[in-house]
């Protein structure tokens, strides 16, 4: 599928548009979902444009997992949920809404339905506060 | 979480369960799910014993992403479904059922509900059948 460089996510990417960032490195960057599913639901991008997974390089998906994997422990070590559901879906039928890959990381709590996908704008100012708590619990290892 | 090295994948890795593997390497297989959510669904799983990713190494995770995007390329290119998720449970809230870490490799299509989690066993012959597809489909690329 041919990418489209306006998606909101590419003018995340570049700074045109605002968002509550968690983490960056050189290849992915990870920022709070501002209509989160749950509290503390965060997406994780690469900066390499692909639409789907099947157009992203190897190293670009194994950044991706990287950053993924340390915002999931931090985001289990910050708010404590029983239950953290990682997802990433590639095309409208697998419920894709941005056309640049993602992931989701989004605590679970049993008996707690899902927020729908995309719907409800949260507050600003208590995405920050849940992202600095995030922020604060981020792993240190390598890689 | 303490590790139960009796749980299912766990004696799927160690051979004392039978499975159908469409990938293999030092660090991670790729099984048919016996009880596919649809046609062409896969597990993908480190043999790293971990109940939950925050348990799982740096190595570990990357090692799963790396054969979840190969799995994920070669289901896209073997059966063309219009979407394809990706999903990791973590915890029984998040739907979680058996103890050991494992990505689904889910093919979506339109208005096609997923069927219950692990609920319906396929037939084995028809497991084979497109299992053969997704490995002669595998990328060849190095990782």
């Amino acid at each position: 599928m041919s990418y489209d460089p306006q998606n909101p996510f590419a003018r995340i990417l570049r700074g045109e548009l605002p968002s509550i960032r968690v983490y960056e490195d050189d290849l992915t960057v990870a920022i709070m979902d501002i209509m989160p599913q749950a509290e503390g639901h965060v997406l994780i991008m690469p900066k390499e444009p692909a639409v789907e997974i099947f157009e992203l390089s190897v190293e670009g998906a194994a950044a991706c997992m990287r950053t993924t994997h340390r915002v999931a422990r931090a985001v289990k070590a910050a708010l404590n949920p029983p239950g953290v559901l990682i997802a990433q879906f590639n095309g409208r039928a697998a419920g894709q809404t941005v056309p640049h890959v993602h992931f989701h990381v989004i605590p679970r709590r049993e008996g707690d339905a899902l927020k729908p996908h995309a719907a409800v704008q949260a507050d600003p100012a208590q995405l920050r506060e849940i992202a600095d708590r995030i922020i604060a619990a981020l792993p240190r290892d390598i890689g």
